[in-house]
């Protein structure tokens, strides 16, 4: 089975774009006329969902992945999650790859329902991992990596403010996250791919691009899904410490700055859609230029 | 607005077992009678609801609380999300106090989402929480927890095999739990109630009741909700070191112990509900020796 990591990179060479468009879908990002009618929650997750579809049609040949942040789907019960499972067959069957940014966490047993839950033969791509339970309950989502072909993204340098109070404290001379982050470097070590990066990534934020380079100089074959560009902060010159020495080994997130970039002065007077596409063409550049490409 | 912490301790005492009922529910569970007819995700959900509802009606008057652990019910997807909503609102109705066992954890924006999700007026009393990004991902829950009269409990020192991998590093002199043990009664100081006990609280397990008394002993705010006894192998001796000296301060989970206990030799020939009802009563019976109540 072809290692999860090995087809995203393809995909991303294939576009020349190392970014995943992040479906954090609101509410208020749609406009009047898709909202208006939008009274229950099962209208507001199908009116979601037909946004995200037009989303995807006009993304698929510009951006390679989608993820999908569970939260604003949860917040709309068994209707978002139908969305959200819509949303994701939808980008699957446009040729994206798909990540449930989900953030699961739980004691081995538990670890194996969400595992079953999420990376089984269908379903999603990839989905984030806390790295809290340690070991036991990080198995279970290997596993099905290795039965399913399928990737995870374990927490290491989250990109919030406070991802240090617990993050960057001291565990006997580095931060923890370096701790977590050789943690991840061996729960992946057998599921390497071709080109050199494991099926088990880590999430490393772009808004501490210092720690984000400490990170990709020691963990070669560590694949990082890299949050904070845009809304929280970082560019493509902070995003860009994340990357090999070829431009390789990340990709980089940017959700409402793609999929709500109508509601940005920059894309002022464009359809939602229009937007994402320049939004998302801008991101390109931003970060081949960052990149030296 | 009433405590939700004050809350539940009022519902221990009425019932005197500070005991919550973990709703793990798997189809191997079902009788066979319910589980010949289950043929799609739907049937299964539905199947396991009817099987959780007959258990809220047999324990409501024995146990006051329910634990829904919600990865059985991700498994099923929109249709396991709807089983989970219907049986925290049977198990409200019953006078339960109503626990999600969701883990949920991520950047500031996003935990508000999750808070929308769980702590809304509706849904949930208390969810699970972890730690991993610091304040700004705890915020949004706490504010919740303040605006609708709802509860937390943080992920401290968790009950399976590698969870000191990480939670037991040692971060200048003392264990993270330690430190994470400090954060959450920070975070929980605004919402202390007339029992003593904050609406933020800790999940610390039985297994290392060691730690547990550590905890215990240094924060006296934080109310324990305790996972590990029974299946995971913890007695009521070790559950009981995460009480404080009047038996109070701490609930503890047993999950495949109550609700499959027709398939443990002890309670061989009963059915589900009397074997659930039975086990509730040896473990109330168990946890009473353990603290000499």
């Amino acid at each position: 089975m072809l290692n999860i990591t090995d087809k995203l990179i393809d995909k991303i060479k294939a576009v020349g774009n190392p970014t995943v468009a992040g479906l954090d879908t609101r509410l208020e990002f749609l406009p009047e006329s898709m909202r208006k009618n939008a009274k229950s929650g099962e209208d507001v997750a199908k009116a979601i969902t037909e946004y995200n579809c037009n989303l995807i049609d006009a993304l698929c040949g510009i951006v390679p992945a989608v993820k999908i942040q569970s939260a604003y789907y949860e917040m709309y019960a068994h209707f978002g999650i139908y969305a959200m499972y819509t949303t994701a067959a939808y980008a699957m069957s446009r040729g994206m790859a798909v990540m449930a940014d989900v953030k699961r966490n739980d004691i081995g047993a538990t670890a194996e329902a969400y595992a079953a839950a999420y990376l089984g033969t269908t379903g999603y791509d990839y989905i984030t991992v806390n790295p809290y339970p340690g070991y036991d309950g990080i198995k279970p989502f290997v596993d099905a990596c290795e039965r399913n072909g399928k990737g995870i993204f374990v927490l290491a340098r989250m990109s919030n403010p406070s991802a240090a109070e617990l993050q960057n404290l001291d565990v006997g001379g580095e931060p923890l996250y370096m701790r977590v982050g050789s943690l991840i470097e061996k729960w992946g070590s057998g599921l390497i791919g071709e080109h050199g990066y494991s099926a088990v990534g880590a999430v490393v934020g772009a808004t501490n691009p210092q720690e984000a380079r400490e990170l990709r100089n020691r963990f070669k074959s560590v694949f990082f899904l890299v949050p904070g560009y845009g809304a929280q902060g970082g560019k493509g010159a902070d995003a860009a410490a994340a990357f090999d020495e070829n431009g390789g080994g990340a990709i980089v997130n940017n959700s409402r700055g793609i999929i709500a970039a109508h509601m940005i002065d920059r894309y002022n007077g464009m359809s939602y859609v229009d937007a994402a596409v320049a939004a998302a063409c801008d991101m390109r550049d931003d970060l081949a230029k960052a990149l030296k490409l």
